[in-house]
């Protein structure tokens, strides 16, 4: 009565709108029945492998331990890149060996967490028939599905240690001033960078932050501090510096994007 | 065997694309492992507490008795608004208090169905690290998979009597013309109006429903009794007077939007 | 504890933004409250019949025997057309007597599965009231929530032999060249044609592929093989053939749409 259903999430370049998600969750439910399927997001942009890397490695932590994390955004489907699986921390991972994990390798690193990676090699578990085109639905899905019914990971395939890693920039202190990148749009048009808490150290510290040559004077700790139309930064939810309209999309409104500079001074 | 497993519904104006969404699930299953998760909604208008009111109060009571419903239109995150959950009738909300349960209040006291509001103040039943923006998953989930865990409400928090409440317009009649206004558009380009079946009292006597300058005198049960492109006025599947363009996008082609004025003539 | 909760699909025109979905779900649950419920796409265009019967027919098989699958793309709800029920293969489907059935009959009758239609005529099986354009929640999930607690196909409703088909064109082949149609473009852009490999009858005998003027000389077994902007042609996942654009958007580029003509040159 008290056994734990098995969770699998997915995170995918996929969209709703084809029924490509809908399919893999039929092929985890033949061989997981009971397995929860939970999506954290099939928006990633197409082919956007640094993307996918930045979502999964922000969300995927708040699910129980051993739940089983899908993800496939996969430009190289069907080449010699490698399908891998991998135990980081308390958490399974499974999908290409194309730097989508890096974030959380490097988290492993920093917080010495298990960190283990196989070359998945046993056509066994996957579904008879392999296509070219949607390893997520023939190779993936059952992987995970057979993770989550309890087949270790070292059945799954041979270990590896030369996963690759994407070059991510580091943001780095010139003065005092932070530079970073953005690297997130959100949905409500926050503008995320890459410059952690952890880097200023000190929530009285900053003065200020810059994107596209707008320079936000407006530090608050929430939204509601300012009327609608009010520029400000601030942290966001997992602890980064953002940009944002009150109510409104300061991505529109600054012509913000993915990879801009975007800049913290500090006192 | 026979265990009914506890159902949390979900309402948001996140979007799908960052993992938000997710992430409330993953914070919901810790918590809940058998809960059974179901998206009502996520594509409210940022910030639109009134148009979550409407989705909310239409959809939720559909769903089982005892069903938790998580509401997150919450532009006051971080302030000083309360968080609360509430039991209206025979199911349990949670959400900001801004008005976002209006609607449900007012048929709990239209119906006599008990009502009984508490404020959120016990840390206990939340994440440990609160941030000042995303009470949903810090604050809202861990509640929600609480209550449908067991928790009772009074546990939660101290009961409020003066929970926050929207003015939201009743229609009028002046004359033979129901006045009302437009408070959903939905996926179809539906126009639907706050005029319910109960003020009109009667099928027959609709003669023509009016928006945006536009009078359509074609009252019908069902689209399909016209042929494509016809403009027809008739009850919505919650009874309320729409306006519609059968096979296309009523809302495209008048122009409407939600807060529009719109007209019933009545016989 | 080894019970299998039955499966539930949905497939419908819906969008997500309303909270049609999520009544539907309500309802089902409050049936069969053990259902995993699945979506398969809530964005088949609206209306669009064929569409809705292109992604059904190719997305259910995946999904483990006796899985109920519920259609709703329904533009003739609340007229004289039929709600039915459907015993294909070991899968059961639930939908509006429109076509949206037929490429799942014709394979049925081509690879001899039990193929049984019901028109479903006992409101005991249906919400108490049943509204005359939600069909989706009021008559199709509770059916389906019924077939998945056990309820048997017969007592839905009563046989017929006549459902209705859409008139579907087949591929033809006119000297060195299979001429078909555009059936589907993805959310990739790819765009995908009605001519399957089993028309062609081996991978190496292809030579191009062609739509709306262009013609595609490359034939490649997976993107990856060709840089990013490259056209290509190539079997799609379940085998048809495909027009796209290596790491771009095809469809977009050559101004594809469902519909338009599309060859295929064999040697």
């Amino acid at each position: 009565m008290t056994t734990i259903n098995p969770i699998i999430t997915l995170t995918t370049d996929f969209g709703l709108r084809d029924g490509f998600v809908g399919v893999m969750k039929g092929v985890i439910l033949n061989i997981a029945p009971h397995a929860q399927i939970v999506d954290i997001s099939h928006d990633i942009g197409p082919q956007n492998v640094r993307e996918g890397a930045f979502v999964l490695s922000r969300q995927s932590l708040y699910f129980p331990r051993n739940t089983v994390h899908v993800v496939v955004v996969d430009p190289g489907v069907g080449t010699t890149r490698r399908p891998i699986a991998a135990r980081i921390g308390n958490h399974h991972y499974v999908g290409p060996d194309n730097g989508v994990l890096t974030i959380l390798y490097e988290k492993a690193e920093e917080e010495n967490w298990p960190l283990q990676v196989v070359h998945l090699d046993k056509p066994q578990y996957w579904l008879k028939e392999v296509s070219y085109i949607f390893h997520g639905r023939d190779i993936f899905s059952p992987v995970a599905a057979h993770l989550a019914a309890g087949v270790p990971l070292e059945e799954l395939g041979r270990p590896i240690d030369d996963a690759v890693r994407l070059h991510l920039p580091k943001p780095a202190l010139k003065g005092n001033s932070w530079h970073g990148e953005v690297v997130h749009i959100d949905h409500f048009g926050n503008v995320a960078s890459n410059i952690h808490r952890d880097n200023i150290g000190g929530e009285a510290a900053v003065q200020a932050a810059g994107v596209r040559g707008t320079r936000v004077p407006d530090w608050v700790k929430t939204f509601g501090e300012r009327p609608a139309g009010a520029l400000v930064c601030l942290y966001s939810s997992i602890d980064f510096v953002i940009i944002s309209e009150v109510n409104g999309n300061a991505a529109a409104r600054l012509g913000a994007k993915v990879g801009d500079a975007f800049e913290v001074e500090v006192a």
